[in-house]
This record gives C-alpha cells, structure tokens and sequence, in this order.
C-alpha cells in the first residue's frame, strides 16, 4: 500500500520537533511538508526550528513554508512570556542547533496547503498542532476543500478537561478562537486531541536517557531538548510527573485512530471575552445525526507510548 | 427478582413531577420516599409539591420528607425569577392541584437517606434531581455510606455542553457547587446524567395531547403541567422545539444505564467565582485508572422517549 502524505502545520516548540521526529519515524507515512505558525514561538523562529530539527534527522528533502504570523483577530503576534519558559527562549530548549543548509521555500503557505490537498486529496494528512489560522485561511481561499482533505486531526482545545491558559481555554485554541471557531463549525471533518488525552501521555528523564545512551547526534539533541521540557513542566505541573507528548499524540492518532477513543460531537469555539477559545458541544446542533467532530476522550496510553519510544528511538539511532 | 428501591430527591418542580410519574410508573423500581430540596422552588412547596403528585398517581403511601432548605454555602435560599418563568409560580405549572392528604413526614431527611441505605444497600437507587446538599450532608454525617449504595445517578452539570445559567454552569450544580464538589470528589460513585444528554430527550405538545386524550385526571393534570414547561422553552430555548426531560431522564437511566454512552472520568466541580460550577475532569487524576464517575455523553433518545411514553401513558390512563 501507498504510503499517505502528511503536512504539519507547526509552532515549533519541544513537542512539535517531537511531532516532526514521530511523523518521520512512521513507516505508514510520508511527510511531504510543514507549514510554520505562530504559537509556542514567532512564525519564522519556529520554521527555523522546523528546518533545523529535519536536518538533524537527515530530512533535507522537505520543504518548510512560513505561515500566517499572527491570529485572524489581530495585526500581530506577541509571545508569552510562559512559552519561553516551557519551550526554551529559542523554542527547542536553548539547545543549540546548527542553522539548516535548507531554507525556507518562497511560496505561499496556504497556497501549498490548498494545492496538496488538490493533488492528494484523500490521501493526504494535515496535522496543525498550533492555532488554526492558517486552516482557517485555506478554508476561506478554497472552501472545497472542506470535502477533499482526507483527515485532519488537531492538537487544540479542552472538551472534559480545564484549559492550560485559563480554566476553559488550551493554549493552541487561545491564540485565534475566532480561526478556530470557523474551523470547528466548518463542513470540515476533523479529529480534536486535546488536553483531554495528551495530558495522559507523559514522558520522563527515564525515557530520554534511552536517546541520550545511544551517543548519536539526533540522540543527545532530542534528550537534551526534552529534559529542558520535562524540567519546565516540573515547575509549572508537578502533579503530572512528567511532560506532555501534545503534538505527538496528535500525530500518532491521525496515523492510528485506534490509540483514543472518540466521542461524536457537533462543537463551537466561543469568541466572547468572558469565556474565550472554550472549544465545546453546540446546543443547537446537539440532536443532529450527522457530526463533524471526532473528540479523543481516552487513550491507550501504553501502546502509544510504546509505539512513540519504538519509532523515535529507532530514528534517533540512525542520525 | 425483588424491585430495586428508589429514593428520589426532588426540587419538585415540572421535570421533577414527570421524574416521580416515571418512578412510580417504572416495573423495575419501588418508590420508597422522596427527599424535598430547594432550586426550582423553596424546599416546603417543592415538599408539597411531591405529595400532590403522588397523590395525583394514586402513590398515598409514598414518604416525603423535607430536606435542606439552602446551600451548604450559605444562610438562606432565594429563588431565582428564572424558575418561576420555566416552572410556573407554584412550581408545576401554575396548575391547582389540590393539597395531598398526607403530610410530610417529621423525621429527618438525612437520617432518612443514611438509614435506608443501610437498610437496603446495593438495592437502593438514589436519584437526586436538584442541588447535591442532601447527599453531601448524608455523606458528611455517615461517610461509610458512599460505600454501600448501589446506585447513584444524579440530573446535574455539563461536561461537555454549555451550562444553563452561565457558560459553565448547570442550574442543579450552580446552586452548591461546593457541596456537589465534596461529592464528585468522594469516594461514592455516581452517574452524572447532565445536559450532554438531558437537552437531547425533548418532548412536545404531540405527547402532551397523548395524555390529555386519555380524559383522566392525571393525564390532563399532566398534559396542563408539561404545556406549560413547553411554552416555555418556545420562549427561552427556540431553538430546543420541545420541552428537555432532565429529571425523568435521570431516573431512566438509573434504572437502565443502557439508554446512555458512559464516559468513566474523575471530576471536580469549580467553586471560584470566575468559573463557579463548572463540573470537569480533575487533571490531577487524570491518569488514575480508577473512575468514579461515569459522565452520560450520548444518548438513544428515540429508545427512551418511547419507554417514557409508555409507562407514562400507563400510568396515567389508570389514575
């Protein structure tokens, strides 16, 4: 069988280059591109990070396109000072990585998203693990492809959960409720990993030892980068005991959907000040048959996390 | 097989009247008491409440004993203008009623609730429909009682749904978030049948017209009853088309957890001001692979509207 092909469309940030590792590491897809955004860090800081993290796992073949830099409700992006402190001034940790030979591509990253679609249509994979601005964006260029994309599984929001930024608001959809409003109540079909099941997936220093033994470049990078997330998370989550694999999660589940189990359910983003980016059940769509939205409300975490130190532990080996 | 017992505690209330019809109605369950609480009305008319619809359904030997009067937050209860609008003045839909016979009993209803469940154990359903202070003193004054129910199934909160009063809170949790916070937070287990599942079971005039052609006096008692909650909902939910069946969904799935999609999920109920009731899954036990609660998420509503006109037109062709 064909491999499918998979774009991330990423804030890279520690879990996103963890992303970027599994999404490489899978032998059932092909990455064909990363569309950079704004979150965790500055859009073209963060395309940096993504370039950087492909070469160092030998990658030099994928092309990275600089997205939107800000929300659809404002002129510009600033960064909170919580993302520095869990991602690292520089995004990956203040590890310092080599600046990649590969540049970004000078094309419209919308434009990419919009012709992948167009040219793989079912069997393409988009995975944003950053807000939804340029998803949105897309959707507003070319509506149809709310019917030809073949899956797209987010990281973003809280449905059974508090948020991460305030009680009902995860960071990813706090940056452009209004992008992801559109989105969730789009024709789109799409898969919601929230914090509801990556808060579950949690990785320790035991398992980054494992990468750091294996005495490879892309080894001690990627032990060094996460324990800088793992040190961050003790600080801000004692109680989990670990970090969160977010993006990594999301990635696994738009592979292998057998990972969570999901709950049908026809959602909004609310836009008011009050209750801002709550990503939630729509009372006037609640009866109705057809839903859009596959939510993850439970994992198996073993198996995932099992699968996720196989791949990465493997790839990590090799560069 | 014995009938299970059910003790009901009621803010009695439309939906709490059709809860006590579909109790009584119920061949699997035995009515032996309803415990009055404070919400849609004061604690006393609710109380009265009950003993005229028990009476009305020909249940005369039916205990009503009367509750807690106000939260466990607070010194008194006042009664908000919403719920004369939705309930009617007298609580169930400015119908006359005449005053039942039987009075309340003396003894304590929380002396009431702990003995029964010693008495009946994994027998005894209880089902509260309103605020959790009754539960939550029982569970205070007996603590081993959260062991030995059988069952709990409460109509309260939205996990994943707006609330009703605001956008995190449910009417029932709204009135003692802190109570019912004591309670999620217990060792008790419980079924949460919420507004994930309640605004889903609507019920119309089409039904109502069902009871009132029976030309009993319950059936018409009930048909002017439930127009009244009908009319309104057209006013505050036009966009619902039918009246939701809260509280007698409760008692349904009580006795049948098959007319629900259970989500297992440790929870805590938020007594901040900002984000007062919100019923949520606790982070800190996120991971803990033992639940104690399990949330109502989807429904098959045709399946329980179907029995719930059953037994209710039953019920009211012989009374």
């Amino acid at each position: 069988m064909a491999k499918r092909k998979m774009i991330l469309d990423l804030d890279t940030g520690i879990d996103d280059a963890l992303a970027i590792a599994y999404a490489v590491a899978s032998p059932d897809v092909d990455l064909i591109g990363i569309i950079g955004s704004y979150g965790n860090v500055y859009v073209e800081e963060g395309a940096k990070n993504s370039l950087k993290i492909l070469e160092l796992l030998g990658q030099t073949d994928v092309p990275v396109y600089v997205g939107l830099s800000h929300s659809s409700e404002s002129d510009h992006f600033d960064r909170m000072p919580v993302s520095a402190r869990i991602h690292g001034e520089n995004g990956i940790g203040d590890v310092d990585l080599p600046t990649a030979k590969r540049s970004f591509e000078s094309g419209d990253a919308i434009d990419f998203l919009i012709n992948s679609i167009k040219q793989y249509g079912k069997d393409l994979i988009l995975v944003p693990t950053g807000p939804l601005t340029n998803l949105d964006a897309a959707i507003k260029k070319a509506p149809e492809i709310t019917g030809e994309i073949g899956n797209v599984t987010i990281m973003g929001g809280a449905l059974t959960v508090p948020g991460n930024v305030t009680n009902v608001t995860e960071a990813n959809i706090n940056q452009d409720a209004s992008a992801a409003n559109r989105v969730f109540t789009s024709p789109l079909h799409l898969n919601m990993v929230g914090l509801d099941v990556t808060l579950r997936t949690l990785l320790t220093k035991q398992e980054t030892k494992t990468w750091r033994d294996l005495n490879t470049k892309s080894g001690s990078a990627f032990a060094d980068i996460v324990d800088y997330y793992i040190d961050a998370y003790k600080e801000t989550s004692p109680d989990l005991n670990g970090c969160a694999l977010h993006d990594p999660f999301a990635v696994g589940v738009a592979i292998d959907p057998s990972f969570v189990q999901m709950l049908d359910l026809n959602m909004y983003v609310t836009t008011d000040e009050k209750y801002y980016g709550r990503t939630v059940g729509d009372p006037a769509r609640l009866s109705d048959p057809d839903t859009n939205i596959k939510v993850a409300v439970n994992a198996d975490v073993d198996r995932y996390l099992e699968t996720f130190m196989t791949y990465l532990t493997d790839l990590f080996s090799q560069h």
